[in-house]
């Protein structure tokens, strides 16, 4: 049989258990041109809870009664296609249910010898090329300057923040809670990280980032964007990836500190990695090799269990994870 | 005598009489190497209100007890420097007050049969290379493209409007009240005007902006940001170059839409335009020949006396005015 998550209901604020329906049925039957995926591993990714809102965004809203839009890694288990053959393991989107039949069309293969399977949902998926472009592409960091990324320990944000010391940067994080800053400095190589629960976020940047800010990239908005604002430097960048404090919040907070953009001339700039899809390959490559090298660590917090869908995809909020969430939901047999 | 409007006390909103004192003393002597500048025009920006402000910004704010910073146009009286001769006419920062003495360093001479001398505070001054450059550098502009522009009647957003008609952009602007609406589509050429004060501005945009906005020239901030942001098109951009609604206010009100700027891959950028002065030549070459061809119309609100300088700037800031705000402060004699 098949599980799978469809949206409910749309919540206002923080999802909720009604905000799903977990349903079951058969296993479909793949026809002419089609594979069936059995999907192993669901990406869990804080742009999901943009998806089942109902505004225009860069992708049309998840519409009440269809099965969750998620990033997967799944096998190749039956095909009438020629495409990929049985057995093969590919990356695209399956959708947050255990079974899907496909075309083909938006996904490719991935190799479980180069890398394990859920990598190709973290640093080799969506998140790390999110970081690769989002910093190098819109931050545009010189050597020798300083970087400051919030969501340190996340599936972007480390990221980030290991490129950046790759490219001769001075990195600063901002994390929550002791451990996650000790393992964002110790194990992943930042100057130093900012523990937003424990210490006052202002006077660290200050403290950490003696020569100001050249690149934020922010993951969180809110408050956190304010302080960084207020700490960039002349010609700073800001890259605005994600706004996580906010994506549950009925009232937007925006960014009071704004005017520091006119007085240190500086650029506040969005980006959707989408637009980089045909630059993918590029990434990949150079991420596998870092990643082959040891100059890159690559860390995902597996839950297992596609009815454990709501409380894993709860962990995005609360910040109980270390590294890219993933929810394992078959086995590879 | 010379009488100066000095900083009395940093006001927490918006200035009362009590933020300036204003004091009689006798005309200064230029020394060696100096020349006494008798001061006609000041010119009053809404940049004014951010330099008294007790906080670090691109310049340093005015102490309490000085002369208050002002740009200004006035006529060499006396001299005892070879730079500029006595009659010459001159554009710098001379400051609320009817003389100074200057070494001539940031003042630069101007011409009276080419354009009146209020002009020179206007159009080809700063509020003009404010508007040839944040359009231009900043906005880049593309024929055909849709401009948005707030404070469309002020000094700064009508050159905005105005360039880009020059460069072919349908050019839709935000102004208070059906007169000033009136002016900057009838006199000014914009396609059309969004009476703030008495439409919906968001719907405003919406019905003027079928294309969306390509460019937003901001002069305002407030909500009036936020409706823009709304109506961003990919890859758009909005140029920061004031926030007149929010200068009073004691509580900052930033963007609650500022993501859109990641659905819609856009950018906000702040500018300065004293970055630009090496640049100044160019823009004023460019815009005086528009003045000629008659394509572009410079507007001046000129009021008189020294002592009318507070109810002169609050002007700025309740819109009683139309085109750049100019205080006559002395007679051409």
């Amino acid at each position: 049989m098949n599980t799978q998550i469809k949206l409910a209901s749309r919540p206002e604020a923080a999802p909720t258990h009604d905000t799903w329906s977990i349903e079951t049925s058969p296993i479909p039957t793949p026809k002419e041109g089609e594979m069936l995926v059995k999907l192993l591993y669901l990406s869990l990714d804080p742009a999901m809870r943009g998806w089942i809102k109902d505004v225009p965004s860069y992708l049309p809203p998840v519409q009440i009664g269809e099965v969750m839009r998620a990033l997967s890694i799944g096998k190749v288990v039956a095909s009438n296609n020629g495409k990929f053959p049985v057995g093969t393991y590919l990356s695209g989107p399956g959708g947050a249910q255990q079974y899907t039949t496909i075309n083909g069309r938006g996904w490719h293969p991935v190799d479980p010898s180069l890398v394990s399977l859920p990598v190709y949902t973290s640093t080799l998926g969506m998140p790390g090329m999110t970081a690769y472009f989002g910093l190098l592409d819109v931050g545009q960091p010189k050597e020798g300057e300083t970087i400051l990324v919030s969501g340190a320990a996340g599936a972007v944000g480390s990221v980030v923040g290991q490129i950046g010391k790759i490219k001769g940067c001075r990195v600063v994080g901002i994390a929550g809670g002791p451990e996650k800053c000790k393992y964002v400095v110790e194990e992943l190589g930042f100057d130093a990280c900012i523990d937003y629960k424990n210490e006052h976020v202002y006077k660290g940047i200050k403290k950490h980032c003696p020569d100001g800010v050249d690149v934020y990239f922010d993951n969180v908005g809110g408050q956190i964007l304010d302080y960084a604002l207020g700490n960039i430097n002349f010609n700073g960048r800001v890259a605005i990836c994600g706004a996580i404090s906010q994506y549950n919040s009925v009232d937007m907070v925006g960014p009071k500190n704004y005017l520091a953009l006119l007085v240190q001339r500086a650029t506040m700039q969005g980006f959707v990695v989408i637009d980089y899809i045909p630059r993918y390959g590029e990434a990949a490559q150079e991420m596998a090799k870092w990643l082959m090298q040891g100059k890159l660590k690559s860390k995902e917090h597996i839950e297992e269990g596609i009815e454990n869908f709501h409380e894993t995809f709860m962990r995005l909020f609360s910040g109980e994870k270390r590294g890219k969430l993933v929810l394992k939901v078959g086995e590879d047999d």
